[in-house]
């Protein structure tokens, strides 16, 4: 496994290996895994994935100042490149993409890239500006390393929707691989801020998942259920948890994340497209989201 | 050469021809010029320079209908597919891409790549979202091609300010290579909306070069000129024109395009960057670009 800081030094790497490659006859796949670090089993799944497909992963740990809002936790993010790179190794990564801020942005970026409509909405509508920073710094990964595939985790649903709208608009060649949820045995959403949680807090925090699996029932038990019956119902058992602060519980088809009305059905036989369920709430300081999405066929 | 107006046999094409290379120990190295067609010599030599430096020249001729403002002249702008077929052809043009609306835009874009302070200065304050429309479908264009390098005219000096930025802000793997303006005889730079101009406004147009050449004269003559100086007499011999309506006449560093002080000095010796003399006017309806860039050398 090659570390690289540098952006020059990673391209130079890429670009000989793929000659190599192409000398030989062979089209090198190579499938990018962008993360912030502080790895966990969900960063391992997306990985092992993109092991499983690809002629060569890249893995990229940056934790991305423009996404972070002024008030966020740009500072106190958690970072440990040492177990991030054991935990690449066991992986059987190839690369690992590990840049300074000065090396993405040498000076305050003049340029965005920016996607209207997915990104008004959910965690966009608290997070102003968040998006852009995302989209950003996905566009600059993509230039960089030019992968055939990309590997995103369902956890921030909205941010795959948004990526994946991003590569089609603007045609980037690259793949983008969605990657279900990772949780904990208690069903806790696998997360970097998770370690933020006091042990009172992330206990409190399991009313998430439990309320999204409930109301997936629901939506999977055969009646008529309407998306204002699931908001109600989520919205009721969340906000019964002391701890828990609600920013949003929201309905919305996906990837469109158009909102969905009140009488809209969500069950299988009245629901014409996969519907997202996210909900985005804050135990003390920290704030956590999780999802459910209902597909056509069943639940992911 | 070869003709494609769907993206996916462009990339097909060129990703064999890549492949093909590299099986031989080459690296092939693509150049694309990007035009809105109706080519004029001034496109030429943007073709000349691109087939002398790559293995492999593509031309795209794509009217971009997102960077035409709303009461501009997108309906209008002249288009000639045949004429410029014949001209890429005898420029030695490997591969032509001409697709419709449709194939660029299956749907509005929702996706913008946006270059901030740049953009808000000259052209772009009178023509709002102009510049969001040119990066977003340069970005698509670089996406589907994939070139090492891509040549824009001088004329537009504020677009290849922006275009550069943008590249290196987003870690485009591409260089920007600007070309020299190309006028007539008399001085008239080349302009696909030349067109447009009755022989009364063409004639009075080349108030333009001759007050921009003018004014050149004067900054390398020897004493020394403000930047306050060659703007009043530039505004006063292009003003002159009858037929002339100012939009406007600016002074600014280059690439940077921050405006210049009436009090700053443009002469060789006071001068400590690049300027850029640019002016916009209006002759009857058909809005007309022109400027000298005055580099630390001498001028282009």
């Amino acid at each position: 496994m090659k570390t690289f800081t540098e952006i020059r030094a990673l391209r130079e790497h890429l670009q000989a290996e793929r000659f190599a490659a192409a000398g030989k006859g062979e089209d090198l796949r190579v499938g990018l895994v962008p993360t912030m670090g502080y790895l966990h089993e969900g960063h391992a799944s997306l990985l092992r994935k993109a092991r499983g497909e690809n002629d060569l992963v890249v893995l990229s740990v940056f934790v991305n100042p423009i996404q972070f809002g002024p008030n966020e936790d740009f500072e106190r993010y958690p970072r440990d490149a040492e177990k991030d790179l054991a935990l690449a190794e066991r992986e059987g990564v190839d690369a690992v993409f590990m840049p300074s801020v000065e090396e993405m942005y040498p000076r305050p970026t003049w340029t965005k890239v920016k996607v209207a409509e997915l990104t008004e909405r959910l965690c966009g509508a608290s997070r102003p500006g968040h998006f852009d920073g995302v989209t950003t710094v996905v566009s600059k990964l993509f230039h960089i390393v030019q992968p055939a595939r990309a590997y995103f985790g369902q956890k921030d649903a909205q941010q795959v929707a948004v990526i994946a709208q991003m590569t089609e608009d603007l045609n980037f060649d690259v793949e983008i691989v969605p990657c279900p949820i990772v949780r904990e045995a208690d069903g806790l959403a696998l997360s970097s801020r998770n370690v933020y949680l006091s042990p009172e807090e992330r206990k409190a925090a399991l009313v998430l998942s439990r309320s999204l699996l409930q109301a997936r029932e629901k939506a999977q038990a055969g009646g008529a259920v309407t998306a204002g019956e699931i908001r109600a119902d989520l919205t009721r058992s969340i906000g019964g948890e002391p701890l828990a602060d609600i920013d949003y519980v929201e309905i919305a088809d996906f990837p469109g994340l158009s909102p969905l009305a009140d009488t809209e059905r969500l069950d299988d036989a009245g629901r014409g497209a996969d519907a997202l369920i996210a909900v985005a709430v804050k135990f003390g300081t920290t704030r956590l989201i999780d999802n459910v999405i209902l597909t056509k066929k069943g639940m992911a």
